[in-house]
């Protein structure tokens, strides 16, 4: 599959890894993080990051190998979007286009030849990442803001390959917020029964889920009134008779210095669970 | 004294600021972080970074504030030089000019105007950064690279002002390698009796030290053999009867993902000490 290594560090005893490949899902060179603590066959957990991101934010900033390598976990962080000049761009726009895939797959030209993060996170990634690595098979997911609502919908549409889910300050309901109306409407276009499959709060109710979910919030996040809205899936859930653990972090916000500091907590939640 | 807050972030539990002022030692305006595990009065650890970096890169990318909350420590992270449209540079040198300040009191034209870290950082900032703390008036010091070599001069040269000292892959002996020759002769001039003034390895034979070193140098680093030579630090040690831990860590090489793997020990070691 011609996986090429950009990068290797040591780190809390094992190994962080940064490849390259040419993904069939976006038609497109592909990088993604993997963190490997190096210790015989351990479940995965894939971190799908926020707006503007790539996988170093979560590889640099958010301190998570210390507690993958304590606790025995394989860290996967794809990129946020298709990168490359021959690759449509809204350019300007931070929340939309390159940084900003929302991991959907679009069906709407000029978007739809390349923004299939979707099929690329769930179909192809796996097959990639954990080739590089010695796995149980076991898989969680988590990530943050636009991430987060990667981690929900990919998790709830996906329990046979997903055991766990978790996540920091998710967009939970795109259908009812600016971000998403404006991602949704113009990767999948007008009709809003498309964009259900892509709502983790209705996705919860239509699918239910079998087990529990953690997500942190922080109580200063700038985004949570407008965009982020956490009490709509809360409520979905409780609706779906699914246990949630929706944490208010008092004084937090929507940072990378939030991650940090409850990075370990998750990590921990999805090692019990893995 | 006009400080100003650039930015304040929850982070384990307690402050992570970023401030800034006009600098009477640099004559330009200054940033530097603080993180406050926020639990009373703490000692404070001092932080100086290496070649090209701000008080970001340690801030952000360390994982340091987690050890902080956990030991009770204040951490503290200038700049590396100073900065500004009116400050001499030396354009597309990385290791010399901006971001290169070597925590020295430039004697040359046209630095020695602006580049003057080393007063900046042993007169100016302690008064400035632990007035917006409270602090148990116990100061340690450390830093990577450059930042080495700073934090070991400096606790040399002050051992009354710093009770502790460790470092990550410093240079130690600035008048023995090619970044060294750089920047002392353009900062300093070509009298290399100057440059003693600003060598660990001579000044811990001439000074001694009342105390432990701690450093650790990753046996992968690609700056070990040319640049960093750590090993004419400890042979200077032993001839001065000063007790140096210093640790090889097999496989880890200059990255911040090196220093993120054992920022947790320095910070207890420090905190043990202070």
């Amino acid at each position: 599959m011609g996986l090429e290594v950009l990068n290797q560090w040591k780190c809390f005893g094992g190994t962080q890894s940064v490849y390259a490949h040419a993904s069939e899902a976006t038609g497109t060179r592909m990088e993604f993080s993997v963190f490997d603590p190096g210790k015989g066959p351990a479940p995965v957990l894939y971190w799908l990051s926020g707006l503007t991101c790539t996988w170093e934010n979560f590889t640099a900033k958010a301190g998570a190998q210390r507690y993958a390598a304590e606790h025995g976990l394989i860290l996967v962080c794809p990129d946020t979007s298709p990168r490359g000049d021959d690759v449509p761009d809204a350019a300007d726009e931070y929340d939309f286009g390159k940084g900003a895939g929302f991991y959907v797959n679009a069906t709407q030209q000029p978007w739809s030849k390349n923004y299939c993060m979707y099929d690329y996170v769930v179909s192809e990634l796996p097959g990639v990442a954990e080739a590089t690595v010695e796995t149980t098979g076991q898989r969680g997911i988590s990530g943050h803001s636009m991430g987060g609502h990667g981690a929900l919908t990919i998790a709830l549409k996906n329990p046979d390959q997903y055991k766990s889910v978790s996540a920091f300050s998710p967009i939970v309901a795109p259908s009812q917020v600016p971000w998403g109306h404006k991602a949704l409407g113009r990767y999948l276009g007008d009709d809003r029964a498309a964009w259900a499959d892509y709502d983790a709060t209705e996705l919860v109710v239509a699918r239910g889920w079998n087990g529990d979910i953690l997500i942190d919030q922080g109580s200063k996040d700038q985004f949570l009134e407008e965009q982020l809205r956490s009490t709509l899936f809360s409520d979905a859930c409780a609706k779906a008779g699914v246990t949630l653990d929706l944490r208010f972090q008092e004084g937090y916000d929507h940072s990378y210095y939030f991650v940090a500091s409850f990075i370990g907590e998750h990590i921990a939640w999805h090692a019990a669970r893995l």
